[in-house]
């Protein structure tokens, strides 16, 4: 698919057929993920994908009930929960390097958008789930102290198709030379 | 291009010809970034579009002297600086939702992978600049306190091309059903 193309049809999907997803397709989506930019190459993503049934349930559990994502997580037959290995993007010989501290979410997320948008032109649907107790999952999914669980998606094939939510026009978000300088 | 083909081939570059970036190819650019999904579609990220070459110059100094991003920062025709607005990505009705805090340096990553992805397909060049400082950042571009500068890259034809540092294979940061399963 045309790189535009998959960034501006990727949707949120939030219902999903049983369909099984083939290894190859899953691993198609891991090489995208694989090849993401990282602070100094630093790699610190970390992936878990979940396909037992009773396991998807409790992660599921983990989300506040009203959130549509719920069923989707129980639903679909893959979940990759990303996680992120800490004190590595951000730091250097083990010393935070900015105020930010550790940049771990933001690796996890350019990696995680390679992945949603290699599964959208596979045909596959992904939900960013970002609402939960990430805690609860680590200790369901026996994730080390120096790892954290930053989101989850559903993976697999969309029942439904969304639609896109609105987006801001570029000059509600882009200035020029200084800040607020349209 | 093919995403697949972008996502794989897309390098950190940086060394840059001075030649200017047209208006409709930062505009496609910006376009991509507008496309990406974010925490209950808070778009968080804005954007500061710089090509004063006084500006740029003054950004750079922001980079620690040993950095090879330094000279790329002036040379390149434009420097596009990533900030993400607080309080939005992450929290309801104004209160943090998650352990994690504020979400904005992953919305802006996402946002940004788009950027860097659609960059690539148009001939054009970036490279993620995280290592400077951000608060001397937001002073030169008058950024107010509800937004933070996260990080920076330079834009334009790339002069030289770069080799791919060697990424982990999948065997080492993918786990099957629980955390280092394989």
């Amino acid at each position: 698919m045309e790189l535009m193309e998959a960034i501006m049809r990727r949707r949120s999907i939030r219902s999903y057929r049983s369909d099984e997803v083939s290894e190859e397709l899953l691993n198609k989506i891991l090489e995208a993920a694989r090849w993401a930019p990282s602070w100094a190459n630093t790699q610190c993503w970390e992936f878990i994908i979940v396909k037992d049934k009773q396991t998807k349930e409790k992660l599921a559990e983990t989300l506040p009930p009203p959130n549509p994502a719920r069923g989707a997580l129980s639903t679909a037959p893959i979940v990759i929960v990303a996680c992120g290995r800490k004190g590595k993007a951000g730091f250097y010989k083990g010393t935070v390097t900015t105020v930010k501290g550790d940049w771990f979410m933001f690796d996890v997320a350019l990696a995680m958008q390679n992945l949603t948008l290699a599964a959208h032109s596979l045909g596959l649907g992904t939900v960013h789930v970002g609402l939960f107790d990430s805690q609860k999952a680590e200790e369901i999914l026996g994730v080390p102290d120096e790892v954290e669980v930053v989101e989850m998606t559903p993976l697999g094939f969309p029942d439904k198709e969304s639609k896109a939510p609105p987006r801001k026009e570029l000059k509600d978000f882009v200035f020029y030379e200084s800040y607020g300088k349209k």
